[in-house]
Parts: structure tokens; C-alpha cells; sequence
């Protein structure tokens, strides 16, 4: 195969990308102990196991199995490697936590061939049987390096991302993201789970769940995610996740104080101005339908403060670190052709 | 005019309760010293003020004005009704506390007439601009009495939700209602603020904000409302929202100790499984892009956990007692016909 890519793990993430890349027409192989069968019958060209993958010689390999599974199956790929000779693959994953994957990647001795990706989709269910195409489609990615990331192996995967994939790449450091998303990712999953469950401890429960509408519903909606994949999500990135949780909690029992003390409250409901201003039209278009990932994607809220002419960052000298530098102030890859890669 | 409502308030949920009405074919009249004339325009019956609203004689006024405006618009009413002698109108409100809205009528000397009712659904936008018939079709209610409430006034309120609204009705005390809606919507309001505050005020911000997708963009949906709104929904309800805020910042607190020293998170992820498998079914229609109140309402949530089996209740006796009991163990009144209400 040219430009093939391996898929190894075909849960809701991994399968929806498999979709999107044969949509696309890229050649991919992929392999589930689970799944395998039902992703067959879904069309998709499966091998029976890492090693049978390995022999289909993928350009990409993308290790899509839960973070807890992650060490194996870096271990397994690192073994079918040494079994094909010449085979020099790039591999990277779609974790919702960084530093770790990496760690584990490093481990089985794969860290050079490494590039970090996490595509910021998905949906509180699970599974091949909840995955589509359209999951992965346009979506806005994360794709992190170090100073010693190979910037070949970083090109391929923002060529995959940006090009069959549709979609929008940050260039960042694995700290940077595992920071953001514990903002905008790993925290919502926290509080969506708070919000059930203080409804669940209450005596008035049953009347509550008789009037819950939509702020309830659209709040809690990821808290209706496996709690072991928010669990093992949320306990990878305790180092980030850990500290806005205790903000969270300074500023609630602050609120709480003022409530019952009739003292002035608008700095907790003007706080938020900024990103209000920010999202502006896209927070505007919220209600009208959007899915997943649209209101807040490659056209939408970072597109308002960083404006919106696109830049285009020849790929010479030291562009990897070029395109760091432009993506940790919040610019984003959107194409890349002929030699240049275009940021927004 | 025979079965007529006056609406004294055109913004977002009074509008759209006017514009639903009127969908069904009940008489309306309505006022708003801001968006009168564009209600006119958009087809409503618009009176200058509440006194000419009252002319009108209609038989339920519905207050719908900002809360902090409660007891100037039961002032105005009350010398409007002074100077219409023999109309006998019932009064009822749209707002999001109940207690708060019972002290502000009664001290204008309607508490004879009033029985408070809240609808569940709304959105984060404002006025009457973003006003829609659709939005007050089909969804829940909560309806809130006292030992003192008159039963017939109760039934005129009941079979307009029931009847031309097609909602579901949950006869509650105040305190109940204002209990559980702190669970289901001031919370949610308050953590959405909470998501986005602590992204505002975080240096990776616009990274974040790049990074966000479909958990920030549903977690901080109603956190888009206009901050005064929210601020005053939760400054009127703050004997009930400020304890389950207190409780969250300690959950929060806990679950972060744990997450620094690799302690079990179990209880924090298993806590939601009673309300998980409760909404069940009607949870995972979430992502399929329901409208507000369809998931949660009448046909969603409490539906499971009370038995889909109607209920008849014969409307003799005490039976605003026998309603409130039944509603305060998780039943709504889905109809009412022949002298009996349906509950489910």
C-alpha cells in the first residue's frame, strides 16, 4: 500500500477513523480482538492481530486502544516490527492524554517513530457499533511533538489529518494539551458526573429527573460515558486535571459563602466574558443542531481571537518548532501544499 | 373572550408561551414595554400596558417578567384589577423559583389568586427575538401550590399546560420545586459558568479554546445566557442552590486529593449509575438531537422510574392533596378529562 494506515484498536474512536479514512479512499488495515468480526462485516479490511497487520506494512500506525491497553499494544507492535524487516513505520495514537502514551510508546522502545495526535471528538457511548465516519470528519486535532520528533514522521501525520481526514491540527507539546483538554475536556467529564450524582444521592431525585430539561441534559450528557473510559481518562491526567478541580471547588464554596451571605456575586457570572465574547457566533449557533465538534471546530472558536487570514509557514529550517511556537499561541494547521503549511 | 390568556411579558419564555397559545388557538393578549411592537408585528394580540391588558378581562394572567421585576408587575396588576370590577382572572407566572414569585404576589394582594408554575425549557438566548412557539409545546411543568391554593384555579392551570400546551404537569410545594430545580438547572447553570470562567482565566486559553469540542460546548451551553438572568435565577433560589454547591466543592475537592496521591476514584464515576440506568434509554437518544425538554420530558426520565401505567385520579375531595402527594413521589399529570386527571 502508498500512504496505508494500521488501526490497532476499533472502539468508537478508532473505528470512526478507520470509516473516515477508507471514506476518504486511504488504505487502511485494522485489527480488534473485540470488534474484528463486526468491523468486517462493516466493510473494513481487518487482520487478526497486530502481527498480521504488521505484515501489511501500513506507512501509519495509529494505536487506538484504551490508554490502560496502551503499554501492550505498544509492546506487541514493537515485536511485529522486529519481525519485519525494512518496515518503518510512523506510529501514533488518538489518547485523550498525552505525556502517558508517550511514556508508554517510549517504553517499548517505538519513541522515535512516535508523533502524539488526539483528534477532539466523540460521544458518551462506546464501541465499534457507535462509530462512524462522520465522527472523524473536519474535526479539530491535537498533534504533539518534542524537540526531537522526526519532522518527516510529523509531516505524514499532518498531511493524514489535514488532508483525507478534513481536519485542523494544534502542533503542541504533550503538556500543553494534556493542560487545554483537562480544561476544556477532562474537567466537563468531572462535573458532568457531579451533576448526576448529586441528583442520585437526592432525596427529591425522582421529582428532579421529572423536571430535568435541557440545561440538565446537554450538562450532563459525557457524564452518560462508560465511567471506567472517564475514570482511566480523568486519573491519566490527574497532574492537570487535579488543580481546576480545586479551583472549581474554591470558587463553589466561595459562591456558596456569598449566596448565603447576600454579598455580591458578579464576579462568578462576568468571569466568563471573555470567552463569551470569544465564541460569540459559534456559541450563538449552539442550538441550532450542530454535531459534535462543528460549534467549536476548525471554523469555529479559536478562529474569532486569532483571526482569520491564513498564514502560510514554509516547510524549511526548523518548521516543527516554527509551527509550535504559532499553535501554543492558538493558531491552528489547516492544509499544507507545496511545501508550505497553511495556519488559521 | 371564553377560555383567554393575558401574558404580561414577552421575552423569551413569555413570548413563546404567547406564541404557542396562540398556536393552539386560545385567545391571547399580551404586553411588554420593549418588544410589544415587535410581538405585534410577529402576529400577537399586543396590549399598550397592563392596564389595558386587563380590559381585556382575561381569565389567566400569566406573569412572565424578569424575576427582580416580579413585584412591580403584581403591583401594576393589582390596581389594574381595582379598576376592573368583577373580573376574577386566576395568576400564575413563568418563573424559575416559586418561592420568591409567591412572597412578591402575595404582597400585592394576589395570593388568593396565584398558582405558580414553571416550565422547563428554554434556551440561553434572550427576548423575544429568539422567542418560539415550539419551545412551550409538549414540556414539562412544574405547578406549585400551598394548603391555601384554590382548587379551581389549580384545575384553570392545569388544563392549559395539559391541554393547548401539551405539557406534563408535577403538582409540587414550592420548596420542592425550588429543591429539585437547583438539582436540574441552577446547578448546571452555575458549573457551565464555572467551565467557562476557569478557561477565561487560564494562560493556555486559547489553546483551549481551539482544543474545545462537543463535552465544552454542551457543558457550558447555558453558561451563553445572559449573566444577569442566570445571577438573578440563582440569587432568588439560594437557600437551595447554595447547599448543593457546598456539597459539589467538597466532592470535587476529595476527588482531587485522590487523583494527587493515586487513591481509588470509584465512587466519584459509580455515584451517576442510579440516574445512568434511570434515563436509560431516553439517555442515549441524547446524541440524536433532540430538542429542549424532548429528552428529559414528558415522555423521557421520570417515565421509567415511576411505571409507564396511567393513573386515574377523580377531581373530588381533597385532590390537590392527592396530586401533590403523587407528584412528590415522581408521578406528573399528563391529562385531565371528565372530572379526573391522568397521571403517569
Amino acid at each position: 500500500m502508498s500512504v496505508g494506515v494500521g488501526v490497532v484498536g476499533l472502539g468508537l474512536v478508532g473505528g470512526s477513523l478507520a470509516r473516515a479514512l477508507q471514506a476518504a479512499g486511504v488504505p487502511v488495515v485494522a485489527t480488534d480482538p473485540v470488534s474484528g468480526g463486526e468491523a468486517r462485516a462493516a466493510g473494513l479490511t481487518i487482520a487478526d492481530d497486530v502481527a498480521h497487520l504488521a505484515a501489511n506494512r501500513p506507512d501509519v500506525v495509529v494505536l487506538a486502544a484504551p490508554l490502560r491497553a496502551m503499554r501492550s499494544v505498544a509492546a506487541e507492535l514493537a515485536e511485529a516490527l522486529a519481525d519485519e524487516p525494512g518496515w518503518d513505520p510512523t506510529v501514533t495514537d488518538v489518547g485523550s492524554v498525552k505525556g502517558p502514551v508517550r511514556d508508554a510508546v517510549a517504553e517499548a522502545g517505538l519513541g522515535e517513530r512516535y508523533v502524539g495526535a488526539h483528534p477532539m471528538s466523540g460521544t458518551e457511548h462506546s464501541g465499534f457499533a457507535a462509530s462512524s465516519a462522520e465522527l472523524m470528519q473536519g474535526v479539530p486535532w491535537a498533534v504533539t511533538v518534542t524537540p526531537a520528533t522526526d519532522p518527516d514522521r510529523l509531516l505524514q501525520v499532518l498531511r493524514l489529518v489535514t488532508g483525507p481526514l478534513g481536519g485542523t491540527a494544534a502542533v503542541l507539546t504533550d503538556e500543553l494539551h494534556d493542560e487545554a483538554v483537562a480544561l476544556v475536556s477532562h474537567v466537563p467529564h468531572v462535573l458532568a458526573n457531579q451533576l448526576l450524582g448529586a441528583v442520585a444521592g437526592a432525596p427529591v431525585r425522582d421529582v428532579a429527573l421529572r423536571l430535568a430539561a435541557g440545561s440538565f441534559r446537554d450538562g450532563t450528557r459525557v457524564g452518560f460515558t462508560d465511567p471506567r473510559r472517564t475514570e482511566a481518562m480523568v486519573t491519566e491526567n490527574a497532574a492537570w486535571v487535579a488543580p481546576v478541580l480545586r479551583l472549581a471547588a474554591r470558587d463553589l464554596e466561595r459562591l456558596a459563602d456569598e449566596l448565603d451571605s447576600n454579598a455580591p456575586t458578579h464576579w462568578f457570572f462576568d468571569r466568563p466574558e471573555p470567552v463569551r465574547d470569544r465564541i460569540g457566533r459559534a456559541g450563538t449557533a449552539r442550538v441550532t443542531g450542530l454535531r459534535p465538534g462543528d460549534a467549536t471546530g476548525a471554523a469555529g472558536v479559536g478562529a474569532a481571537g486569532t483571526g482569520l487570514d491564513v498564514e502560510a509557514v514554509p516547510l524549511t529550517g526548523d518548521w516543527p518548532a516554527e509551527l509550535l511556537s504559532r499553535c501554543t499561541r492558538g493558531a491552528v494547521v489547516v492544509a499544507l501544499e507545496d511545501g508550505t503549511a497553511l495556519l488559521r
